[in-house]
């Protein structure tokens, strides 16, 4: 994690409700707070294909209050935020494909979802402070490059819109109920505990997968675009950042890598780091196709500008630690695979 | 209406399906389709405080196929939506106050039922053309005037958000399924079978309805705001413009009024031309404040450029056609006024 100060202390016998906890982010988030002597409650709903795993919470389990329920039923949210200091808010689904498959599913998850909690703030806890997991998913293909927080929003799928609906909820809320609220636009986070069952949620949980396997990774296209990668513990010192502060009610920032890599290069380092898997490049299938955004990475500098955060995990680094927590965990994860299957 | 030429043309014998038929622009946008020689159909739910209204097309009542359906049942809509050229999408809610208070019969409405409309076309008509009505209101406070399309969208209340996503979702459905589809963002409308029940959903008709009724007017703060109005028969036109075209499909378009004009003034104009009325300036109610924008207007540059648009009604003009008909059908509106309330 990086840095130190305040904004960790913050967190001592703070009282702190993580939806989405038992999931890729955060869980790991969790882990921190629990280090930091806050009290953490998780509410997860365990939906399928979202991440949400029990053995992502296992070392942390004595130390933390687990709620299985969906975050869309008021009366359980409604006990739930009470007595809160801070929400971090990564329920969601995340899968682009999905979203297009049924987009109904997506509605329900990520707008009316956001809703729920929202209003069990504003009649139960009004004084919380809400951060809200969004995504550069919004913005859609870049105009300019790096994207910054002024460039329009534009998603290119339904989850994308979903996303941006429900970011919006936390800051009409915010402006108009003073349910302090901000939004995170998470860039492509990678680091332990990320879903790699399938390819629908990412390709750098997937790519990983891939290479600890052996296995051969598929690039569409010739590899060309970029994207911007940042570590799911650079990404928890953002959330904490944020929900340490009032600088940032009411704003959306961009939280992202800082070193742009294409396909084609992460793919080699990743071989590199690996030892393991091979590379095959192939054409674009037409339902990927149609919802990929070329080129796409951000700049953090507003975000940066309002906490102090900075990515402090090289790529190198974060590859390094997630080959390695792969290699060792890799066969949980297929287990749970077998366990859906079934 | 403003023009002629071949958007006109294009209308004879074209079947076209309105939703929210019934309702304000709905029902103006009927009349000139059926005089064009379009079989035009109507879906409208009668939602209540919506502003549809059976009297609204009375006179062409033998000239239209009604439909008094909800756009979210999908068995319905697969229904309607089948063997149509056109769909014009005006079917909504459209009081802020109003989201701010039910937040989730919005998002049902706004998001969901959109979703309905859009999935029935995806899987039953997917060569059909949609027209969404979208709003000014997606951009929330201006950060520049006049505000055009490269405006930030930032939404400040619930109906906002879930009037972007429904715009969002006709765009991604042009990208990703083909199902063509555009979004015209309209300013502050007016004209004859407005809704004047009440003042929920915008302000100009309820001043209209107070004017002619020889009551108060009241203006929150000094009246200074600046807004833009267009007429709606021009704005009529500005759907038959975007349906006709595959110029504009995938985009989204301001539709305002040429002379932004303040409350002041624009009070002062309607009271003149009405010969009734007075005016009364009032401290802002808090919920109003709340989620005001300050001025605002747009440029139609945009979509001038693309379809050659222009509003031809003046202010003057058209608010004396408005007076004129609520002076003549005001009683049919109260009447409405107290069936609802019985």
């Amino acid at each position: 994690m990086s840095g130190t100060g305040n904004h960790l202390d913050f967190y001592r016998h703070r009282r702190v409700l993580v939806t989405g906890g038992l999931g890729f982010i955060g869980s790991n988030l969790a882990r921190v707070l629990v280090d930091l002597g806050a009290h953490v409650t998780i509410v997860d709903s365990l939906l399928e294909d979202c991440g949400g795993r029990r053995g992502n919470v296992a070392e942390i389990a004595a130390n933390i209050s687990l709620h299985i329920a969906d975050v869309g039923q008021a009366g359980v949210m409604d006990d739930l935020v009470r007595g809160r200091d801070v929400i971090f808010n990564l329920a969601g689904q995340v899968s682009h494909i999905d979203s297009m498959r049924q987009p109904y599913r997506d509605l329900e998850v990520n707008c009316r979802n956001q809703l729920v909690l929202l209003e069990a703030c504003r009649q139960h806890n009004p004084d919380v402070k809400v951060v809200f997991a969004g995504t550069r998913q919004v913005y859609g293909r870049s105009q300019t490059l790096p994207v910054d927080e002024s460039h329009l929003v534009r998603p290119t799928d339904v989850n994308g819109i979903n996303k941006v609906a429900g970011e919006y909820y936390h800051l009409v809320y915010n402006d108009a109920f003073k349910v302090r609220g901000c939004s995170l636009r998470l860039s492509n986070v990678y680091g332990p505990r990320q879903l790699v069952r399938h390819d629908r949620q990412g390709f750098i949980g997937w790519f990983i997968r891939l290479a600890v396997e052996g296995k051969t990774i598929q690039i569409y296209g010739d590899g060309s675009q970029m994207r911007d990668l940042v570590y799911v513990d650079d990404v928890a010192d953002a959330f904490l950042r944020a929900g340490a502060t009032d600088v940032c009610n009411g704003e959306v920032y961009n939280v992202g890598g800082t070193e742009p890599i294409t396909h084609r290069d992460l793919t080699a380092l990743l071989i590199e780091i690996a030892g393991s898997g091979r590379v095959e490049y192939v054409e674009w299938p037409p339902a990927k196709k149609a919802i990929d955004i070329g080129s796409f990475y951000v700049t953090s500098e507003k975000f940066a500008g309002a906490t102090g955060w900075r990515p402090t995990v090289t790529l190198r680094d974060g590859l390094e630690r997630t080959v390695a927590f792969y290699r060792r965990h890799l066969p949980d994860f297929l287990l749970d695979e077998i366990r859906s299957a079934v």
